[in-house]
């Protein structure tokens, strides 16, 4: 079967918007909460069922597509290759701001085919924004399509990044990430990865960075990115695996650059 | 001339809205940008021609009011006193947000008489989220009432603080301020210090802390905080001073008590 993007771009909107009202349903009633590996690592009943919704819309349309979600609800587990078309998902990310705000988190949604990112959507669902693209067909803002974007020098960027990182004493970046801060404009945090790699595509922020995310935080933001001419890679420079977890910065390709070769790309 | 403070709400929030149009429309043309004390301290004409908009209605309503903006169009310059009604208003709370990021900043309007927080009203444009609050009427987001808060221990809290603060050899709070945020179980960061304070105040973030703002940063936030049960005061534990800019910490009750006592109140 030959695959039409545009239709699974339009198709995926649809589960998006619709996941996203019972997302908002939901927040009317109490939300249970649970710890995944630490305290701060939380997941509801919320994530769980709006990934199940996801999946069972996949399997029952799509029989011979793929799936990878943050809860693992896919009977397949743990996806061993990016072969055929794989639907790589964030049911909620920000978790916690979901818990604390009811406020600020994203249902994130990449398609990839044999490897490519081929669709993206970051629904940042309270604020009423929907960031998407299609591959070659450019990125959109609640249908207003995004400008490729324009570089600014690195002292006057305003990048993404998590403050906690740093504080903490095991962190190896430590030392580079604290001379970056020092270095830039200023700094945002708004706890949850698509939606800051969302905010890079639609020139609110001209980086984001992260020490540690999974292929389900930035599948959908990679092809965002990617339509307005935003690169993406880990510290070291290298692709972002789509099957494993690592450090991510996402950015103008100038500052995505500069960010490597001054601060954050040597071995640790 | 007995002043009916729901009246004075009603109109304040008529202007406010109106400013909001205002600023919405430039938003279209190109931004004229300069700096002010510092090259990230940043100005506009949109600021200016906002504090104008608000210091006119003001002075045709009520020409007995007194005027305090930021960026101190008023002819009587300085406020030296609080006696009487006056209007604290910072036209555009986040200007480099608004530069940087045509979003996530604020108009932030506050009424004071004799030296009392009358009306709040902090509009986050782009967003469209309306806090408003008048003295024990209760407090309202886009109309629906805000719920007193409710307290998180410490290490469960989410706290609104720039992560700058963290990593600039000149701060002498830095080492408590490390030791804080290390503590807490996240940190946020939205670059607009008066939309922090109403996400305190509708229970999106458990606490907001900033080394130096002024009067104009808090005045409306001030009113919004304790009609849901929060207070605000200097690091030291002092009551903010409308007059004079200082360190401020927003909060609920007992977090605020124990980041004063554990963290940011002893002398530096």
């Amino acid at each position: 079967m030959s695959l039409n993007w545009l239709e699974i771009e339009k198709i995926a909107k649809e589960w998006t918007l619709e996941a996203g009202e019972k997302v908002k349903e939901a927040l009317h009633n109490p939300i249970e909460v649970k710890s995944k590996s630490n305290p701060h690592d939380l997941v509801t009943e919320v994530d769980k069922k709006t990934e199940q919704f996801f999946y069972q819309k996949i399997k029952q349309t799509f029989p011979d597509h793929h799936f990878l979600g943050e809860e693992g609800i896919a009977e397949e587990g743990i996806l061993q290759s990016l072969d055929g078309t794989v639907w790589i998902i964030d049911p909620i990310d920000g978790t916690m701001n979901f818990v604390h705000q009811k406020y600020n988190f994203a249902i994130s949604v990449g398609v990839y085919h044999n490897g490519l990112g081929m669709v993206g959507m970051i629904y940042d669902v309270m604020s009423n924004e929907f960031f998407h693209a299609s591959r070659d067909n450019g990125a959109y803002l609640n249908g207003e399509e995004l400008v490729p974007v324009k570089e600014r020098v690195l002292d006057e960027s305003i990048i993404g990044v998590n403050g906690k990182w740093l504080v903490e004493e095991r962190n190896v970046y430590q030392n580079p990430l604290r001379a970056l801060v020092r270095d830039v404009r200023s700094i945002r945090s708004y706890g949850s990865a698509a939606i800051e790699m969302a905010y890079v595509a639609a020139d609110r922020l001209d980086g984001y960075i992260s020490v540690k995310l999974s292929p389900w935080d930035y599948a959908a933001a990679l092809v965002i990115l990617k339509e307005v001419g935003c690169v993406a890679s880990s510290f070291a420079g290298n692709e972002l695996s789509l099957l494993d977890s690592g450090t991510v910065i996402a950015a103008k390709p100038q500052l995505h650059k500069e960010i490597i070769s001054s601060y954050l790309g040597e071995e640790f």
